[in-house]
């Protein structure tokens, strides 16, 4: 296939901004998909350096982080991954030719695309769920590093099954590919987790925008981040310069606020930062919190999807 | 199921403004889909007085015509079938209980959902192609009008397999309906194609608007309307009062011009109406068309999407 060669013709899969492991690694098994019958038809990209336990996932299962892609040549054939937010995709992704949108999230809205193509949306909790259901047989005879991948990517997204986000197709799936991979689950989750729990190397505006999304609430411009860790210690330590750090990230990237919501895995509850009068404003008509200091604990509360986003108010 | 009989939890399904068979068509079959494990839970609704064509089908398939829905009460659930454009669905559509959309056009952007929600899109010709696939088994034990409908969809969309959108998919699943109905597929296309073609009890205004969409192109805001048909010259009869009736109805849909193409099913060729210099400079610019008098045959032209949007320049 002479087209194969050709690079112009090449497919470019990736996710979104501030790459997690969802979106890391499920760009790598769809270009597996895509090119396991045509060799070269399909490449995974990054926008952006992976996080701590997206590193360890490829590190595991013997993948190199894919090459970081900048900007995207007009006509460029591209599948995204794991969001449908031009928000989080690189500018002028609308001049791509975008070829298809496999995803888990709610319609933003704001991606056009020239002709029919193939899009699949599902309430899943993991990109790569969806994509295993895509495969149809083909996602039996992924090789070991692929079905590792699927099984990280499902097991960062639920919280090892903790996220009301799980759904039990990601459940049956994530197990199924644990017994054929003899992966025991709850010590290999516990790694990847330590992974990203490791944020030493990071500055408190890194940290800030590491898992990150925006929303206008109210006509308030939020940046609603969330760090899950299984060591909350670590960061809640750093907790005074990350809020001093807030104000300088919301007026870079044209927010009016931060949030950080530092959700510990292990005992399934948030802890909320407390800046000022506007977030714990936030707290209280969001979440019916009542808050003393500069920080409060939101029992339950994991997924933003499903726990922040719907409730969060200001008035 | 209590439910059930709560209006407000029934799940709304309609197609586009200005229904077509398969919008009309794919509407009815999605709630049956949907209730037939749980009779109430959806019902099909209808934006507009059905084609001629989508009212032969319902009346050969023992159907009434679906009420009429004219507004959308905040959170009402709803599954968008055959679009995903708000400018073809209700104002407030961003605020119904979007659960779904199952489309083959291509994406619009500006639909959003409060969650994620099941979105299937992909390039066949038919939506009733694609529902037929998304109920893996259960399209197989649909009633007999359900398999009509779906049967009636895909003839409509690819008029007879004749457009170039058609795929094999549209074809296999048609051919497979079309002998477990025991249905002559030249004959009813025939009778169906016939039923599109009586035109004579429209107004001029009305057939412009018929099966039309607009689109801007290098900054003119055109409606691009089709009439599909195996007498092109009941149509053409009327070419004078119709272009006479364009500047009206472009006026009063805020668009700058009509363009109406004729395309005559049996021929596989379109006849563009060149009532002034603006749409002969699109006919030449965009198709390459030499034109001298008031209409110009574009032999081939059947499809909108396939051929005649992806071409539009103004310039």
């Amino acid at each position: 296939n002479p087209f194969a060669q050709d690079a112009s013709m090449t497919t470019l899969v990736f996710g979104h901004k501030s790459p997690d492991t969802d979106s890391t690694g499920s760009a790598i098994v769809w270009s597996w998909f895509l090119s396991h019958h045509e060799p070269g038809a399909a490449e995974a990209r990054v926008l952006g350096t992976p996080n701590t336990e997206a590193l360890f996932v490829l590190n595991r299962w013997g993948f190199d982080v894919p090459p970081l892609l900048t900007e995207i040549a007009p006509g460029t054939p591209v599948v995204i991954v794991d969001t449908n937010n031009p928000a989080e995709l690189p500018e002028g992704i609308n001049k791509a030719d975008i070829q298809g949108i496999i995803d888990h999230h709610k319609l933003v809205g704001g991606l056009e695309t020239k002709g029919p193509i193939e899009i699949t949306i599902r309430p899943v909790a993991c990109t790569a769920t969806l994509m295993y259901q895509l495969m149809g047989g083909h996602g039996g005879h992924a090789p070991e590093g692929i079905k590792g991948l699927m099984l990280s990517c499902i097991l960062s997204d639920t919280l090892e099954f903790r996220s009301p986000t799980t759904t039990e197709v990601d459940r049956r799936i994530a197990q199924m590919l644990a017994r054929e991979l003899n992966v025991d689950i709850p010590s290999y989750a516990a790694e990847m987790f330590a992974a990203k729990s490791d944020v030493s190397a990071f500055s408190d505006a890194e940290l800030l925008r590491m898992d990150s999304k925006e929303y206008n609430v109210d006509g308030v411009e939020m940046r609603v981040s969330v760090l899950e860790t299984t060591s909350p210690g670590t960061v809640l330590a750093r907790k005074a310069s990350l809020m001093a750090a807030m104000d300088g990230v919301a007026k870079e990237d044209g927010a009016d606020q931060v949030l950080l919501f530092v959700v510990d895995i292990l005992k399934e509850e948030a802890t909320l930062l407390v800046p000022n009068d506007l977030t714990r404003q936030i707290a209280e008509k969001s979440f019916g919190a009542k808050v003393s200091g500069d920080t409060v604990v939101l029992p339950g509360i994991m997924s933003r999807k499903k726990q922040i986003i719907p409730v969060l108010k200001v008035n």
